[in-house]
């Protein structure tokens, strides 16, 4: 029941970088507005845009025994991904594990519970996006396990799954359909720029769109 | 009962801005404690202090079909503001729809739902006053209405309302009472002067505002 | 039922800003995890990190008078904490008690409800710790009381107790205890230097706290 | 600022007990999906079904004097309908203010805050719909006002409005749009029987609503 | 910091089941509006009305191990309180423990957490006051403490004071104010019977409190 | 992007049938302590126990068209599972849905949004567990999904999982593991038939369980 599943498939780095580039919004949109996590999963300091894959962690209410045990799975360019078994919003994590991450290349943290140094992990440049910010301290006594299929923050992720993360959240994008959606989101960001002149020079969406017609036909009357 | 209302009235621009610098508290107090939006709506940024008459929006949950609409009815000055249909937090607005409003005029948006790219809305100063930051996008599919009265975040909002944002949340002002309202709040300034400066003296409120005789009546004994 | 406790003890300065200089986290531990206070008590701005003896204050929903009374009890290097007498969010303090408290010597403010003005107190640097940002206005109608025992956010705090507060949040030390936890924490600290240069070096916690053999004897499995 | 409002104009009796009859759910539906509060108003116990003309209290968090104001304001017929100024889950009525309520032909409470004694209510046959049971007291010191305009857990109700209330929730019908959504409720029920009994039959809502087209079209596929 | 008092001092059985037929609103009325646990302690079915001595469990999120061990403390009469060190929502008791709880003479359990096998219990008859209902199962590995003082859902709670819970929620009652706040419960009983007769003949509580003078006084307005 | 799986593999209706028979609490415990839906998914009526093979419907907030759509892939013995794409407490289901699903031999329903007409489907014997009750209609107009993964409450469900349900809540069972889970159950609940002899005949966990000792090893002091 608790295992660490160590050789876990990752996405090519250019991939995943391409996704962070281009941001959870587009992404999101791109592979059919699925993968959002909860919108409580907020970021610790504004600014940060990343991706990375997924090392999971699935661990006991207030226990934090298992992030030692993923940080040695970390490879450069992972993500930690925290899901408790049941809600908690203890600060599992600090500026101690932050630092051993980083030694190892981790590019942040997605926590469905709490976080907590986040002064010092906002001067480090460790990202965090969690549920909640907490001194809460946890113990070290009941197993959980890593790289295991998990829910975190209502969306399912699985480990080398990539997560992309900033100031508007946190989406996973399945490895299998990594490529895939990139190239879907970087053409829809060529899309939106054309558009994004014209909305600025005045131009309305309804005519840009066309929407007009059928907002009629659908019955909108102007009074 | 799809509708979209259009020559709505409107309040003297002077009157507007008038409410814009005095601010949400004061406001707020100025019209005896009434109109103030639930405090779960915050700005995606810190520092924005703005006024406007509102353009209202009665949106289905996951349909932001109706914000291109509204973005037609925008004149110089106002603001949008979209209550859904029931509780929702999709990111209904973004960079795209900000800058088709700003070149409208808009002053800003205040929405009972999510919104997204909020650093590109931050880098162009289109400040958002929400219930959630979200990435989760909608669809095109239902209609709303546009300028028909709404309660968003528990408060009734109708079209050409003066909604006063800032760092403490948002206000409404009813628009025939809104040259009133900011004459009270003048005067409430120009009180609060005075008193910052004795409290700051080191007088008391206890002293200031004499209020000991009363406390004593009321029964309040010191141990 | 309503009383003001005027002389109440409070621990050495000393000892005051050592804890505020250890920080909410350290704190915590130190005290073998106890006394956080809620984690939905947050700051109104980052990067302040105080401590002070508490004057505690027990006050009716929407009545914000025994603030004024309990600011005259405030002594140099003190924190104002109020509890509601039930969940309310109103903003109960603004700038006007701010500049009253700041003039007596007054630290902050922890409140499990609503404070207004955070523009004003950002820049004046009076951190608040709050459970929400509201504009919405109190009455003074009805009596509380000043320095009797509270549960505040879930944390029970009697008048003198110390409360540490940083980006973490808050965390209550009990005055009887204060020397001890201070000893606790600085001893805290100077481990985790340690630990912090091992650790960035790229040494992993599981042979730091040699956590190998008893995950083994647990049963976890690497597969 | 504080008024009570005596002459309201009430629904003829006839079509407010129709309302009742339809229930919640049609009524609803039959005004265009509009007039649903919150869905955490939530009945003291199971199958009570009413609808009354609403006298509407505007009353401050903790304080329930304006409740023995209202009271004398009531019809038979009437429920009364209270708005908190903020949010409070606060006790405001109990089994002595609904015995009095019931002397004047009361049909029951939808309050967004709290009440208390329901084992006396439910034992009455006084239906209550809140946000909360608590036992919490209420002071009787700050006025609020009796028959203006109210938000209701999210639902503008003014006062001689309708509120239907059962099982499945809270729900506000215009004084001026009574007539007209009796009717269509009543068309709606009858419209509803012959379905039922297709469906009950192993008729699918797919064929009876002729929708496969429609969903083809779309795009849905069958895998 | 892990220990188990076990002598602790109870109240006068009479007493209790005084305050147990008092019931909680009344109860919290004569005490001065003071002592009730937050309004989501629910009961997990209606009707239960009980008052015991608290013998009081922390315990760590997730973690049940401690229940055991209180139960031993048990005495005829007593009633189990337990506040998870931080928020948790798991199922910390069931239907076991809750045979060996009344095998001890226990009257009820008060969590502010879960419980299951709620269909079982209602069968039992063992009441249970409690934040959630959920089968999520808990671990025996962290130790906590018994017979010290708590907070739980809001309200601070010594090992021998006295809990009082029905359909209205729980309230707490200091041990060395029980006697008195009895006395004060059954006078306020007294007084109640006699304002009921007059309310439900019609009479209006505005004469019978005579609360017109002061209405108008403070500015109430009838238009 | 919106498709309906047809042909779905389901579980042996005896080890369903079992797995109902266990209940929530057991079957989650016989499984490793997983699988439990949020605690906020509660049953509209008390007393039903059921389980059976999961229909899966991903459904866009505030849609149900693919309700119908998903009504037609039932047999016998199945529970439709309905997870919208974004939180919504919208009454997606009635009686009108239940009348059709019940006539195809669907056992009940679990939703992670609204239900409505919960009078009728009481009386009906269709049980739902959801995490709203709400008249709120829905519309029918965009696409989803029926037979796909979705994430419903927080776990994970594959279309033919199998949902227990009952006053505890609900619990997934993964298919492949659902005869060995039954097995685990059992085997369970025949253990805890013993124990409960022996507590109630007055012994104590401590001593059963043979926990004195480790008690002591960890510290615990009896004072």
């Amino acid at each position: 029941m608790t295992i660490v599943v160590q050789n876990i498939d990752r996405t090519d780095r250019a991939i995943i970088d391409g996704l962070a580039a281009a941001g959870v919004a587009t992404v999101h949109e791109a592979q059919g507005r699925r993968g959002m996590l909860a919108s409580y999963m907020r970021p610790i300091y504004a600014g940060a845009q990343v991706a990375g894959s997924a090392i999971t962690i699935s661990a006991p209410p207030g226990d934090n025994w298992m992030l030692h045990v993923a940080i040695e799975q970390l490879r450069e360019g992972d993500i930690l991904v925290l899901a408790p078994t049941s809600p908690c919003d203890n600060g599992y994590f600090g500026d101690l594990l932050a630092t051993s991450a980083m030694a190892r290349g981790c590019r942040g943290l997605v926590i469905d519970a709490g976080v907590r140094d986040i002064r010092d992990l906002t001067r480090m440049g460790f990202p965090v996006w969690s549920k909640a910010v907490s001194a809460q301290g946890t113990v070290k006594a009941t197993l959980g396990s890593v790289n295991v299929p998990v829910v975190c923050a209502g969306a399912a992720v699985e480990a080398g799954d990539i997560l992309v993360a900033d100031d508007d959240g946190v989406c996973v994008v399945k490895r299998a359909e990594a490529a895939e959606v990139l190239a879907a989101a970087e053409k829809r960001l060529a899309a939106e720029e054309a558009k994004r002149s014209r909305l600025a020079a005045g131009e309305l969406g309804l005519d840009i769109y066309d929407m007009r017609g059928t907002l009629e036909q659908k019955g909108l009357r102007y009074v």
